[in-house]
C-alpha cells in the first residue's frame, strides 16, 4: 500500500468517480470533494475514500479542505480540479451574477487548489496537479462567453503553472475533454462519448511520465468527434 | 462632425489617451471612463471627450456608465476595454483575493461592458468591440499565473464573441500587445517600446474594415522584441 | 512618385490585381510575376506594371526574376508571394507527384522569394515580405492533407523569418485568408465572399505599419463565415 | 504473439531502437526501415526485427518497402514516421537545393507512408499513425526557416489526416518532442534530455487508447526545458 494520498476535487459521478476507482486501485489514498458530500457517499464507500464538504471558490473552505485531508489522510501528491459551471445563451441575455460565479467555480477554485498543493509539494519538489479543461478552453463558441472565459482562464493558469512548476518538479496537466462523458450523457455502443475510464487511464499514465518527458496538455475526444 | 460615439474604458494616460485622440479626429464624440475620473480630467479638456467614474468590475456600475453615455452623447458604436490588473510572483505567495479581483477586473468587466454594448448594437446589427489583451493571454509565463487567468478569460471572451457577433454585423477585436508601451515604460529612439499612437492607429483601421475582410485578432510587437 | 518597387507573385485575376492598383497607386513601380506572363498583360497595361514570366519553384528562374526587376525596376522594398496549389481528395488516392508539386509551389517558393527578396533588404536594414497563407495554414482540413502541408510549411516559414528578420528591419507578414476570393467565386451583395481590394487595403496598412507595433500574421474572413 | 506488424520508418539509435525494442516486447513482428539498411543490422538482430532499405521521399520506394513488408510480415498496423532534416542559418545563406531535400524527407516522406499505409487499414478500419515531430512544428524560430517548413509541414499533414481518419477508425498522432534526446546527446543525470524508453512508452500508451478518448497530439519535453 502506497503512502500516497490523491485528492479529487468536483468529485461525483462519471468522471471523478473512474478517477477515484483508479488512483485507489493503484494504492493511493483517496480524497473526494464536492459542494454537496452526501453526493460522494456511495463512491467514498466503494472506493474507501473519504468525501468532504468544500466551495470550490472559497479561500478559505479550500484551506480548510486540505488542512482536513492532511490531518485525516497526509498531505495529497495529486490533485485533481474538475469543477466548471457555465451559463448558456447570447452574451446579452445571460445573468451577470451567474456568469461571475461560474467563472469562479471554473477558473479561479482551479487557482485556489493549486496554491494549498503547491504549498505542500514544494518542499519535495514532487507532486501532480491535474485540470479538467474542455474544448471551450482552446476554442470560444458562439453563445458560450461565459465557458469561454472560465474555460480559457483554467487553460491559462495551469500553461504558466507548468512553466513555472515543472522546474521545481511539479508535473502540471490541463486535459482538453472534447465531447460528452459517456456517465453523463449514456454510453454509446459506438463509442462516440468518451468513457470515464479511458479518460482516468490517461489522468493515470500522465502522472506516472518519466520527469525527461513530461507532457502538459492532452486533448482527448471520441474518434468520430468532429473538431 | 459624425453622430457616432466611441466609449473608451480604462482611460488615461498612454494607449487610452492615443485612442481618444483618434477618435476625436475622425469626429466621433468620445466617453472616457476610469476608476477615478479626476484623472481623465485633462484629457477630456484636451479632447472635447465626457468623462465618467465606473468601476468596471460592477454590473450596476457598468449600467450606470452606459446609460449616462446614452444619454450625453448617444449610444456607442465603439466600445473600448483597457482595464487590466494582476498580482506577480510564485503561485503559492500570491494574495487570493487579490487575484480574484485582478481576475474580474481583466475579464469579467469586459464582460459587463460587452453586455451593456451589445444591447444596443444588436437593433442595428452594427457597432465594434475592441478588447486590449497582452502576449499573457495566448502564452502562460511562470510566476504570471495571476495574469494569464485574466488575460487567457479576456481572449476567450472576444473569441467567442466574434464567432457569436460577426454574423450579426457586430465586429469584435481582441488585441495582443506585446512589450511595454512607450506612455508607460519611456519612449525609446529605437522604437523599442510600442507607440501607443502606432496601437490606436492599428485600432482605427479595424474599426474601418470591410465587413467582407474581417480580422477578429491583431498580435502588435516592437520590431525587436522577442517571442 | 517613390523610388519603391513592389514585386507581386502569382500575379493574374483577384488579389494580386487588386495588390497591382493599390501599390500603383501610391506610387510604388510594381513588377507582376506568373507563371503564364501572357495572362499578366491586361493588368500590367492597366496599371503601368511590368509583366514577368517566372517558375517560383524553381531556384534559377526565382534568382532570374529578380535579376531582371533589378535591372529595369530597381530592387524590390516589398515582395509578395500568392501562388498555391492543392489536390483535394482521401489522401491515398492523391496523386503522389502532383502532391509534390503542390507543396513545391505553395511553400518552397515562397521561401526562394525571401532568399531572393532579403539578399536585397538586408543591407538597407528594410523592406517587406508578404506571403498570402489560407485558413488550410492554421487547421488541417479532411481530405485536404495536400494544401495542409503546403499551407502550414508557408505558415511555419513566416513565422520563423518575423522571429529572424524583425529585429534587422525586415517586417514579415503572414495572412490567413478565410474564405472565397469575390473575384474567384463572385462578388456576393451580402460580402460572403472576400473583396480583394478590401484585402490590398489591409496588407497596404501593413506595410505602413510603425515599426515599435508590428503585427506578423492577420486572420481576414467575411462577417458571416464560420471559424 | 500477436500476428500484428509495426513499420517504424527512420529506424537507428535513439528513439527508433526504444520503439523498435517495445513493439518487440509487445508481441509485434518490427520492420525498421532506414535510407541505410547496414545502421539497422545491430538493432534488427537484438530485436528480432527485419530491416529494409528505403528513401523515404521517393514514392516508389516506399511503395516497395509496404509491398516488402506486407510480403514477409504482414500488412502494417502501426507505421512510425521519424525521418527529418534541416539546414540551419540564415534564410538568405542556405543552399536551396538542401532546403528543398530536407522538406520532402521530412514532410513529403510521411504524406507517402501514410498514403501506403492507409491503403492497408482502411479496409479493416483500424490502425494507428505515428509522426515524430518537434517544437520546430508549432513554432518557428530565427535560422530555421528550413526546419519550420519541414515540420510545419509534417504536422499540418498530422492534423489533417486525424480529422480525415479518426472517423474512419485509424488513429493518427503527432509528438511535438521539445528537447534533446539522450541517446542523441547524452544521458543526463538530472533527466535534463528525453529517455527515448520514456518517449516509445507514451507512443505505445498513445496506441492502446480506447477510441472513445483519442489523443491527435502529444507534447513531450524534459522537466527542465525552457518552453
Amino acid at each position: 500500500m502506497s503512502d500516497k494520498t490523491a485528492l479529487i476535487i468536483g468529485a461525483g459521478a462519471g468522471l471523478s468517480a473512474s478517477l477515484a476507482r483508479t488512483f485507489a486501485t493503484n494504492g493511493y489514498k483517496v480524497a473526494l470533494a464536492a459542494r454537496n458530500a452526501d453526493k460522494l457517499a456511495d463512491l467514498a464507500k466503494e472506493t474507501g475514500a473519504k468525501a468532504y464538504a468544500c466551495d470550490a471558490a472559497s479561500p478559505q473552505e479550500m484551506a480548510g479542505l486540505f488542512a482536513s485531508v492532511d490531518r485525516d489522510l497526509g498531505e495529497p501528491e495529486v490533485a485533481v480540479y474538475n469543477p466548471s459551471a457555465r451559463v448558456r445563451g447570447p452574451v446579452h441575455e445571460l445573468d451577470a451574477d451567474k456568469v461571475r460565479d461560474a467563472m469562479l467555480i471554473t477558473g479561479y477554485g482551479a487557482f485556489l487548489m493549486a496554491q494549498e498543493a503547491v504549498k505542500r509539494m514544494l518542499p519535495n519538489n514532487r507532486g501532480t496537479l491535474l485540470f479538467t479543461g474542455a474544448s471551450a478552453g482552446v476554442k470560444g463558441f458562439p453563445n458560450s462567453s461565459s465557458f469561454a472565459m472560465g474555460k480559457f482562464a483554467l487553460r491559462g493558469l495551469a500553461q504558466a503553472l507548468a512553466r513555472e512548476l515543472h522546474p521545481q518538479g511539479i508535473h502540471v496537466g490541463h486535459f482538453v475533454i472534447d465531447g460528452g462523458i459517456a456517465s453523463s450523457y449514456g454510453a454509446k455502443e459506438d463509442d462516440s462519448t468518451l468513457s470515464p475510464d479511458a479518460i482516468a487511464e490517461t489522468y493515470w499514465q500522465f502522472v506516472n511520465q518519466h520527469r525527461s518527458a513530461w507532457a502538459w496538455e492532452v486533448e482527448l475526444r471520441p474518434w468520430v468527434e468532429k473538431f
